[in-house]
């Protein structure tokens, strides 16, 4: 049976930890804050004291990290998963990072003859609940084959997209969308109200159309309900929109939208929201056109 | 038997009125260019000379025109809609127009003691052809109850979304959130394209997640194949964010997105790509990040 | 000597009318608040008690109104100024107002024998106050050289730019400049601020390079003292920028950072802060920057 | 006498150098490419090998370097500033850099027994050949005091604004009020042009008014003339608005124009236009308004 050592058991890594136990795979679970680790454990995985420990006996590594320094630490410290695994085990990092930091831990891991792929996820809380994400992978097409019982476990569409870095370059990406998707959803709520249109009937029927979206259909409810606990928090969103805009910097590439809808996330972060979900920009909204959106206070 | 009267054989009109005519209903067509007409009689219509003759007899009086002063001029001309229907006529404006033009008029049809709905369709030529359409419909809910026969025989979403004008509002809401989700997959595809990464796979990946939208689903695969004959054109689309636009300035609601995609949408059609497909926003995205777009030349 | 009705007696008006005065012409003052009126003839000047009455024996008419619909309504009602004034009279329109509306009241009026000027200015109460107003002027050579002598008393800088409505795009500019100048200095302030720079030294330092302004000049010491008493208020510099961004659409001029700062006045009027002066930018991109600007309460 | 070592002999680098000389200091002089070297001393200074050698015997030392890697590498390599300067050394560095390095390098400066300033400058090549340029200085006071006979004698306007970085952070604010100026500018003019106005004249009355600036005043004549030769680089623009972005997002401050100017520089660079003058902005406004903006051919 293939042994997986799982570093990061938050709130996406456990439940996808537990997704590899229940389909059968033998893991090995750590996490820095050792309660996670006896979490892990009671529900039936086995424990690791450190990197070192986890990864040492491993055919498969996955990190599921929080951001592009953690992935570099966790891959390229002393006792870390470069120093500690054995030849030729595939590391699967599925945190989402800067892809040049990306290829960088890449280069680093093949050069000390270990195999890596960059497989961010999408799909939240709830997709790494029910094993439904979608993974975007970079990296060789043959370590992409030997993964894929292993992502199948945590995914449904499990989709090779390119060289290493190219799984990190679709999240970014994939990120850009959803903000702006959320931001054009918001602005129009904040419209058909000041209008004084019925808003259930109108996203109804707006989703019925060329304008509908997963995040209408997934966010509508809860935005006219006006529930903005988490799900993906604003401050993540922030950071993702961070990495968007510096490679996009780096390639020359322009996006207007990009760029306004990163601002506007940066501000609900700045006036103290950013705990709550990401259509939290409707609250944004709803103050800049001064219909009431209460904003929590600035930190 | 039902009569209906169907003022503009346009793109969108043409096939709207055939559809009513498969369903049973007597369609007396009327367009401003005499050949539309004919063709409409071609195909089994009743032709009408002019707009007093089309709804002298009708029950319905359906509209369907480019913009805001046409149908103020079919509805309010000496020999118009108000001046010719019989009292209690149920006149359904299906354009798309400025919400309060759709106000002035409906107060002017029913201080006429004419009845009046707006009801701007979403869902493009195909839609119409296949009798698909989502309909936005404003008025008086008896007049809604009234039309829904005849909607039915267009569209497949009718909804029902507030008072008069209200269909208009939805329907500019809902040309916003198209507009801004072109450009924000426009700006995707040019970030994954510089970065080298496959297009038809990231494309799948993303529309499997939070990412995916009607929009990815069937503009995505015309924008790879960089395809932009209209579907729907930029110069129409470029007038609907200007409605927009001026709603959302009259009400003092703020949409940075709206306003940087009218920017945008604007951009294209002074650029010379008005009669190109909405989705040309990728021509312009590629132009910005001096990635090779080729724009037509400026007018 | 020379009689020169004035009709508008307001913040702006009231000083102009004074220094023409002062300047040894003959004015006949008119304003639809008597209250303003009887102020202007306590100082000396003459007062009318209709528009028709004011114009009646004038030379020359100058109009000094809030917008667009009361120029309109002033030159063109029953009673107004093409009713009443005589032949040959040269009138000028002072107001801020739309380049297409200043166009329709020239042709309006040369067609029943007046001449006429659009003359906008910029400058302040303080300007007016001072006779050192800009003024920017469209229309015929002659009429220009004919008004010479007027304009001189009221402004310092007196300069031709063009046919009928040329003086009304050149102020729209105007504000355009002055708007974006000053949130780029709200920006700056913000962020130098944000950094923990000394800002009296700052703007010392700004002011002295290729970063200089006039607005950095004369509204950084209020900005930097929090004074946000008017000056020119936030609600007319919105009115000012709707026109600008009317203009520009028409003419598929595409203006980035107009659009932006547009949608930013637009807030600043949208929470409650019309009758600021405009400057209080700076208390937006504060509150946008989560760094406690308080916005008076949305009204 | 003081001796000064220089270190950076480039556009700006050169005529500072040869101001100092001509003010009486002792001024040996390091350009990495020798040639640059060989002409300092053509023109009477002294000539060094090696930055070692530069800084051996100088009581002062200035950097003017091309980016943030630059500074870090002269400053803390072996054989570079620090590891060859004796104790108690100033070092000013005037090239514009990233505030976070410029506290980085002067706490390893600190820490190394050497005294450290940033003082980035304005006013461009002619301000630098005319030793009227503005600087912008954060540090100790007492070390700003003891700089001032060598900044007056190659500038005019010598402001302390703060703790060390701060000379960068207020260069950094400069460039974002520049680069929005030379926007709003070109947004006007294109505005102007294509509404048939005098463009001379306005910029005249503009230039009189509230809306009046040194950008307009300095870079005005030469966009009418349509002559885009630096000047000041788009390329190197484009690097200081990314420090001001990075800065910003660091500090949570929320700049929707400066990100919206970002945008539009990049874009002009990514066009191949990052060897043309800042001012070519008008090049991208006409571009985006499909008025005939000849861009240069992207590379």
């Amino acid at each position: 049976v293939t042994t997986i050592a799982f570093i990061g058991l938050g709130t996406m890594g456990a439940p996808m930890a537990r997704n590899l136990l229940a389909a059968g795979f033998d893991v090995v679970g750590y996490n820095r804050s050792p309660a996670r680790t006896e979490a892990f454990a009671a529900g039936g995985g086995r424990a690791a004291g450190s990197v070192a420990d986890a990864v040492a006996a491993a055919d498969i590594v996955i990190t599921m990290l929080p951001d592009s320094p953690d992935v570099t630490a966790v891959l390229s410290e002393p006792g870390g998963v470069i120093a500690s695994a054995r030849p030729g085990t595939l590391v699967i990092d599925m945190s989402t990072i800067r892809p040049d930091v990306a290829r960088a831990v890449a280069a680093a891991a093949t050069e000390h003859g270990l195999r890596f792929l960059d497989a961010p996820v999408s799909g939240g809380e709830q997709g790494a609940i029910d094993g439904a994400l979608s993974v975007m992978v970079g990296g060789a097409p043959e370590d992409v084959a030997a993964a894929r019982p292993v992502l199948d476990a945590v995914g449904t569409t499990i989709v090779h997209v390119g060289p290493a870095g190219s799984g990190q370059t679709v999240k970014a990406a994939n990120q850009l969308i959803v903000a702006g998707t959320i931001e054009l959803v918001a602005e129009a709520l904040t419209f058909l109200s000041a209008h004084g249109v019925d808003l259930a009937a109108a996203v109804e029927v707006l989703g019925g159309g060329l304008a509908g979206s997963t995040v209408l259909q997934r966010k509508g409810p809860a935005m006219l309900a006006r529930n903005f606990a988490p799900g993906f928090r604003v401050e993540l969103h922030h950071k993702d929109l961070g990495i968007f805009g510096d490679a996009a910097r780096e390639a020359g590439v322009v996006a207007p939208l990009g760029a306004s809808v990163a601002a506007l996330m940066a501000s609900l972060k700045a006036q103290g929201g950013g705990a709550l979900d990401h259509s939290a920009l409707l609250l944004l909204v709803e103050q800049l056109s001064g219909r009431g959106g209460t904003l929590p206070p600035a930190k």
